[in-house]
């Protein structure tokens, strides 16, 4: 109910309205217990179930990679979506750009990006936020498909940043890397 | 375009063939990688979009809950579906009863399943299966739920058992409990 409601509230706000009450349903959601396994599942729904009645970004797939190794590997974590790669070595494909460059990267044609990994050929367009624990380093992304072209700009860099940084305050991760 | 074939393939398959062949996929996609949580969030996606063109439940959320304490409170893990309930009590609910019985508790009338906790009230019926590590505790629960009555009979629960016991053998738990 809660989740119809807030999805037909988002298709009349602004983008920047939307992602201000995403934020707050991300820390309504995260409230009372830090997991971070749940905590990614959860945010990964908030947003995918969020942003797919917009349809601004024909969004099909968000999720996580986080690092659980010391090497640098991304792993496959919670997502919404169709199944999807496991492993993303460093550097590779968008999500291992964005690792590298400690920076959000947003790929209007994910075909014109050089080392692309096409989990899903339906994908057309991507954005992948990095996640820093609290001493700066890279823990893992948030990443996030699209069907059309161009389904991801600037604001949406800044709504998932915030969003991914306020994860990150609110669960207790297991690893330093 | 594989998940679309299998899809399309799975619609006009028998159930138990069906549960073959998706257990095939589920031994392909964890193969070469054994993190749990890269295994637990894949596997929601096989079933869940296995599952959903099929129409016999109409699957609303696929997804685990795990002992990630001593005290056996479940925690919610990897799903597909919306936002969902982080924590289970021992014993509360469908899941709490399936990892209590350590078996797997099939709710043909969620409304008639005492002390039933609605996460969403779309569910009306619900599956949900143990996971055992190799000691023989159950370290988690696999939940199904479908918003039709009576959405899951014995051969899901054959289907869904094989399943949950292959993704035990292929992923490495990080706990003992």
């Amino acid at each position: 109910r809660r989740a119809e409601v807030t999805a037909a509230a988002a298709v009349r706000q602004s983008k920047r309205e939307f992602y201000a009450s995403l934020l707050k349903e991300v820390e309504a959601v995260l409230e009372g217990e830090r997991n971070w396994i749940s905590g990614m599942a959860n945010v990964s729904a908030l947003v995918f179930h969020g942003l797919r009645p917009r349809g601004e970004a024909h969004v099909n797939w968000v999720g996580f990679y986080t690092r659980t190794n010391a090497e640098g590997r991304l792993l496959l974590g919670p997502f919404q979506g169709e199944v999807a790669c496991v492993v993303i070595n460093p550097g590779r494909g968008v999500c291992g750009a964005a690792a590298a460059r400690k920076e959000t990267v947003i790929v209007p044609d994910v075909h014109e990006f050089p080392g692309h990994i096409a989990c899903s050929d339906k994908t057309n367009s991507e954005i992948v936020v990095p996640m820093f624990n609290a001493k700066g380093n890279v823990v893992g992304v948030f990443d996030l498909d699209a069907t059309n072209l161009r389904g991801f700009d600037e604001e949406d860099r800044a709504g998932l940043e915030a969003i991914t940084q306020r994860l990150m305050q609110l669960v207790d991760w297991p690893h330093d890397w």
